[in-house]
């Protein structure tokens, strides 16, 4: 089996698994208990809140434990969002853009159902790209938070972050970015990126599912979204998954110390991929933008076909991929991502998306090349 | 070390990691994916949510994995008041017991500070035993849920869950209970107990950190706490921790299956180890209910000590137990639990908790009983 399908998850890397072993037998401490079992595992936690913070650049106590993307996603938008209300009620409004991942704009709808915030959209071009003069244009004295995505979870797009967040503080507004799926692949400096708050996700970057990372510029109020015992600075209550944290902490430490290394390699064999399947398919389009996009995601549409077909496919060849992101699979609604960049329904329904991680080698890309004008063809033959 | 700290946390199982490791390795999919892995993984969450079911005698749909109890217990209390509120804007109280864990109380402040809702906060007797009559009479025609422990975490009392479930029943109004220290020790069926929602925590019985489980009956409306996917049916986005709701289901139903033997056996050792501690130290008081208490929990005050003092002698020979609740620990302030059971704070500072898990033996206790009795002694020959 060719897996290419690592932006909906990936497995757990071996030293990962190895470096939280120790807290899922032995050491199994609650980090909050004052006698020394409690110490090792505060110790642990503590020590994988520096590794993560070093990784992005930013002070330990920035660094809040979650137990995965979608919730880092909601306690920002929403956290962020209602802390900035609660001192100044005139704020109420939120910025996103028009290809966040559900956690980000349903966090937002949430805000506008039970907050009376409005939701503006700034939309994107067709590479999806959000155009920091769009921003601009979007933002108003009431803006309370933007939020808008590092990479593209479905076409691997990546947004001139840097530029956004730096419009967003010249309106004095905090910029959230959900960099779930650049983690691993991309810079991850809070500092140079000029980012408020970032979200990222352990299981897809080799930690076990159930983790994640918020992070939260020194000062930026932020109201929690689980509420108890006060743990993670009061910012995100309940007992720590201390086994989580170190594999999230291992995982990003190792992905991001190579990942210029792996970046530029994959991105080659990306790049070789996408071409081999747009000159071996005959109508095949590229979606997303052909170079600003991450180097893990090639996505395409095959008009005259339908995605789940072409997927089928695939997988009796032995090639595992998707139709998008794992969250809508098995939706029958043409992807939201898509049709925000301007594809027709029946176009967008014929998506397929190839993810690879760090793994990834030439030969499976030629094999899944192959497997891919194979498909499209039977399918095509067969009426879609 | 004898660890009598059980509350605060559990070592993962044997069984439980073993059961546990095939979605830590190889079965590493994504339970939305639409492919072999993907599917291996949602049959995994299935059969882990139809165990689940079957100790709490409800239908898997209505089964919630979080990640812990605490989140259980914020999308309990949160997720009920505000989506019946939603529907019939007159409902804007809220009945919680003056001795809930903070999980719980913090989610009712919550809804105070951002929603407009009143909190009623229904008194404990000196045992920390909410009667129902008192429930009764807090009950308004504005409120929109009661939440009531089952089992408080630091004396071990256990409320009379049918009784008050059915008080709220008879008044229209959804009955939530934590049950994350229940759970393991007591009956869990929600039948039998009449509840419309119930909380457990993972590592509280043997499973790791980070999972838990919201029973939410039939048709209540609940809104997410956690937006964006839409899985576990829309009442908690986020991908799926698999091995974590494997891990909890097996740990459930291993400590299900034996509670009632359990619950004997570590009850008449638990009583053995109060009789000797209250005949072997002078002056100690007993906390919570003498009868209707958690076998796993036997808690005291020593006046004329410090109880933080007296778990360090006790560390030091060799016995690990805590002050009350682990969320708590390190706080200066008097435990609210035992102030709201009219403890004066001189008292209530010198709490000491002593929580089993299963494996607890008569052994363990009768030194355990020894240390508390030198470690009393020495502090108290130390003024304190």
């Amino acid at each position: 089996m060719i897996f290419l399908d690592a932006a909906a998850t990936t497995p757990v890397r071996r030293e990962v698994l190895e470096a939280m072993w120790p807290y899922l037998t032995g050491d199994f401490g609650n980090p909050s208990s004052h006698h020394t079992l409690g110490d090792t595992a505060a110790t642990a936690l503590a020590s994988a809140r520096d590794s993560v913070a070093a990784v992005l650049g930013c002070r330990p106590g920035e660094v809040t434990f979650t137990s995965g993307g979608t919730e880092a996603d909601n306690l920002a938008v929403k956290g962020i969002a209602l802390a900035r209300q609660a001192a100044r009620p005139q704020l109420n409004r939120v910025v996103i853009s028009a290809v966040e991942h559900p956690a980000v704009e349903e966090s937002a709808r949430y805000l506008e159902r039970f907050h009376g915030f409005a939701v503006d959209v700034v939309p994107v071009d067709g590479t999806g790209l959000v155009a920091p003069e769009s921003l601009r244009a979007i933002l108003r004295p009431e803006t309370a938070l933007v939020s808008i995505m590092y990479a593209n979870n479905e076409v691997g797009t990546v947004q001139p972050v840097a530029e956004l967040a730096a419009e967003a503080r010249h309106a004095g507004v905090p910029f959230h970015t959900d960099a779930v799926q650049a983690a691993g692949w991309l810079p991850l400096d809070t500092g140079t990126l000029g980012v408020d708050a970032m979200s990222i996700s352990g299981h897809k970057l080799g930690a076990p599912k159930g983790c994640g990372v918020l992070f939260v510029r020194g000062r930026t109020r932020i109201e929690p979204l689980i509420h108890g015992g006060g743990q993670e600075r009061g910012r995100r209550s309940g007992t720590e998954n201390v086994a989580g944290a170190v594999g999230l902490a291992t995982a990003l430490t190792l992905a991001q110390a190579r990942q210029e290394e792996q970046r530029r390699r994959v991105a080659a064999l990306r790049d070789a991929f996408i071409n081999a399947v747009l000159t071996g398919v005959p109508g095949a389009v590229l979606t997303g933008h052909p170079t600003r996009r991450l180097p893990s995601v090639a996505s395409f549409c095959f008009p005259g076909t339908s995605g789940e077909s072409v997927l089928l496919e695939l997988e009796r060849e032995g090639v595992v991929c998707s139709s998008g992101s794992a969250c809508a699979a098995g939706s029958d609604a043409p992807s939201p991502v898509l049709t925000a960049l301007g594809y027709e329904a029946e176009v967008a329904q014929t998506a397929v998306r190839f993810s690879f991680d760090a793994a990834v080698t030439e030969e499976d890309l030629n094999t899944a090349a192959g497997a891919v004008r194979h498909a499209v063809e039977s399918v095509r033959a067969l009426g879609g």
